[in-house]
């Protein structure tokens, strides 16, 4: 059974290869909303999700969006057959999944596969998504969904080594720290193709970071030939298709706010082995308002990540890291680029030192570029002496950015204001959550300028009136939303000494 | 902040609210794939979905979707105020729902709300099904469920009593014991206002059967006027919208091929309720191949049924009926509709009058018409005496159709295909889904003379070349794809007296 009908582009992204049908021919077809068809025209064909329609398109006529008119380079009143299909493979896979099954290699490759090549619809997506998150994988599953991801992107193939990579899980407030930790390594001989996403729910990604001192979007050639030459780059992993269908599964994942850890796990690993990446450290900070809230349920990720890499023969060392308030004073683009220079300076403040120089000697020393227990030695000799800044400036120069740029140059928001202590006492939590509410709600990540400064941390004594913090942003409008979301939701707790008092007084007389 | 933006309709529908924004002005706006925005003309305002573009709108522009453009009476060239809005607090709900949590009788109204006036996405919806079918729902949730879905819709409100209505949960097929048991109720006293569906999976829904007797499109004010006068109607429930946020759940499940039981409880009551019923009798067709296979299942899925009923002062009665092959002889809109008529009349198989008269003896027994254990004794007296067929033929006059109709003037396919048994021997199963395979690769159900009838069915010896099915198709092309089928996957399994033979001799010599 096959129509031919005549082509109606629709000039429309649905974001996956999409037709419209009238209800009739798709009654004579026996087709019905989200089933799949094949369109052969007499030089090209492929798959196509149907939605129906009584009016877009008339009997006769089929409604091709841009995804499909594109790929077969079809025009206004060409004529195409159409014939129905049955279910792909991977439709079938995502329903055994959500039925709690576990999925073969080659199912898995079906779904990563009709990702990838726009076959399956957001409603088939977000099914795979929530059944990964609600049925989980076993590790021969995890397994096959990084290689299938590696398989279906390009690969990065480099001429030196060690290549070495560090990768944090995120959910702290200003976690600057690779642009500090990867000029250590480089400078202390590793090879590091630092690939970094932009913010997504937090007010400053590593991509967003570095792009305030130079061009972070690169074509996999341009990365190969930095890296063979300077010894490493942070750029942005959007800007090239090392395991694409991560970038998709990410997608849906940020509409639902979920992030199942198998995928997670997956998504982690197949961008590091699309790199080429031999040794690589995972950063897990951990502690209340980080992605980990706990000690136990960090070890168990990283036994899982350790025993991916085991798999997939990457060397894989896992650090748990202190994740309960904000990395360093600065949270947002430039106020954390800033903060970046002065630590590699030898100054910025201690967490974001400390936190730089031991996953650095971790790295040294996964590398063979220090002895077991000495990593963190070296990382401070590299740092004191000088040659992490002078690397760090070699690869804002390659990367096209100003190798002579000072903290102070880094243009920052000009409407601030400062929010001081309502009471005496100890400041005994900051909720990381508020933290990025308020810097995002100034304009960050967007605005590259906005953002804050915090003055005291966590276990500081303060006085009623002294100042807590100072917001930064690029339009007044701005700063106000961001003091409302602070009036709304106080981003730290200041406590007396005396916590609680109980009494067994009746509580009314 | 908000952005003053000029309109761009963009002439596609969605499905949902959705318009297009320029990446820059997203940016601005600090919104992203599937964050809502508050679209505000001088005369209306709505929340929309965003989707984010290059090309198909410029900066400063918005292209709005058609269920937008015209929900707000929107042209090229408006201006119109877009500003960003929090997720809708029914999206928190749904990711409660993923993290395997209760949610609140409000939560769910949220979700069932936003549904049914298309604020959700379809990754939204799907991703609530998911947790739906993997998590399940607690009886209170499924109460709420059932209680938003009646609330969110329109209502039946007759003037007569007592209602009393049949559903049965399907998955058999040739199941058209609709058409012989409402008569019989309505003849014994009894209003019935029966909605029903169109088949999706199989190869007549209740609905395809009655529409090659009559009209099956009414609306609720029709429903009304002919129940009130007639006793009962059999209509297809898509024309009303009686919980339409079920409607739209189901295109969800039918896409997905899954159909999560607390939403099939909700389901069904939902639809009842809005109904007006008072008594109602479920049909749990249990047995291989049927959607329950197990008794056990069966009965736990009943519990939960009648639990339902209780909370929600609906009496509820289930049925356990025999669901292991087709039910009668025929399969396809014509020919069902052609045995339902013969049944009426007093003859037809064996099968489909025990099934007919044993439903509604239990309906007369709930509504009070016959005394307890009583009720199929007066069902046979109904049937007997031709008040069932005659009550019937009332309903298809009402519902536009020919009161006179005999079974042989209803019109089935001229292009026939008789098969023969290959072997001697018993037939010792018949597998529903390869029967309704068969007959939808036929035509049916939109080919209403399309499917097939048995001549022979479980237990039945028959000897080799002996007719078993013959398949009515009314195309040339339809039958050889059915005969296919029948090739690839044969839908009877004909064995000896000797099932099995058992030896320890080794396999190879």
């Amino acid at each position: 059974m096959a129509l031919t009908l005549s082509v109606k582009p629709i000039e429309m992204e649905s974001g996956y290869n999409l037709v419209l049908l009238h209800e009739r021919d798709a009654e004579e077809l026996g087709v019905y909303v989200g089933d799949r068809v094949r369109l052969s025209s007499p030089s090209s064909s492929l798959v196509a999700a149907v939605n129906l329609t009584g009016e877009m398109v008339g009997r006769g006529e089929v409604g091709t969006l841009l995804e499909v008119s594109r790929r077969m380079g079809l025009k206004a009143g060409d004529r195409v057959t159409v014939s129905p299909l049955p279910p792909p493979v991977s439709v079938e896979a995502i329903r055994k999944k959500m039925e709690g099954k576990r999925l073969t290699g080659e199912e898995i490759g079906e779904i990563v596969r009709d990702i990838v090549q726009n076959n399956l619809t957001p409603t088939e997506i977000s099914a795979f998504v929530v059944a990964e998150y609600t049925r989980g994988m076993s590790m021969e599953e995890i397994v096959s969904l990084t290689l299938q991801m590696v398989e279906t992107g390009e690969r990065l193939r480099l001429e030196r080594g060690p290549v070495v990579d560090v990768h944090s899980i995120g959910g702290v407030p200003g976690n600057k720290y690779a642009l500090v930790t990867v000029p250590i390594a480089v400078a202390g001989g590793l090879t590091v193709p630092k690939t970094s996403s932009r913010a997504i729910t937090s007010a400053a990604g590593t991509a967003d970071v570095m792009e305030v001192l130079a061009n972070v979007s690169f074509s996999l050639g341009e990365i190969k030939e930095i890296v063979e030459r300077v010894g490493g780059v942070i750029v942005w992993g959007g800007s090239v298709s090392l395991a694409p269908a991560d970038d998709l599964l990410i997608r849906t994942e940020r509409v639902l706010r979920i992030d199942p850890p198998c995928q997670m796990l997956a998504s982690v690993m197949a961008k590091k082995l699309a790199e080429g990446v031999e040794h690589l450290l995972i950063d897990l900070p951990t502690g209340p308002g980080a992605k980990v809230r706990e000690a136990e349920e960090a070890r168990s990720l990283a036994q899982d990540f350790m025993e991916l890499g085991r798999r997939l023969r990457v060397r894989v060392e896992v650090a748990l890291t202190y994740g309960g308030q904000p990395l360093g004073r600065a949270v947002g683009p430039a106020l954390e680029a800033r903060e970046a220079l002065e630590a590699l300076a030898g100054g910025g403040p201690n967490s974001l030192r400390e936190k730089a120089l031991s996953l650095a000697g971790v790295m040294l020393e996964m590398g063979g570029r220090a002895p077991l227990g000495r990593g963190r030695e070296a990382a401070w000799e590299l740092l004191r002496s000088g040659k992490a800044e002078e690397k760090m400036r070699e690869m804002i120069e390659a990367q096209g950015g100003d190798p002579k740029v000072k903290p102070e140059d880094l243009p920052v928001g000009d409407k601030r204001a400062t929010v001081e202590a309502p009471s005496d006492g100890y400041v005994t939590h900051l909720y990381n959550e508020r933290i990025t509410a308020i810097a995002c709600a100034a304009g960050a990540p967007r605005s590259r300028g906005a953002g804050l400064r915090l003055f005291v941390k966590r276990g500081h004594k303060v006085n009623r009136g002294e100042k807590l913090f100072e917001i930064y942003a690029e339009h007044e409008s701005k700063l106000e939303e961001a003091l409302k979301v602070v009036s709304r939701s106080f981003p730290m707790r200041i406590e007396g000494m005396m916590l609680e008092r109980l009494s067994d007084r009746p509580r009314e007389w």
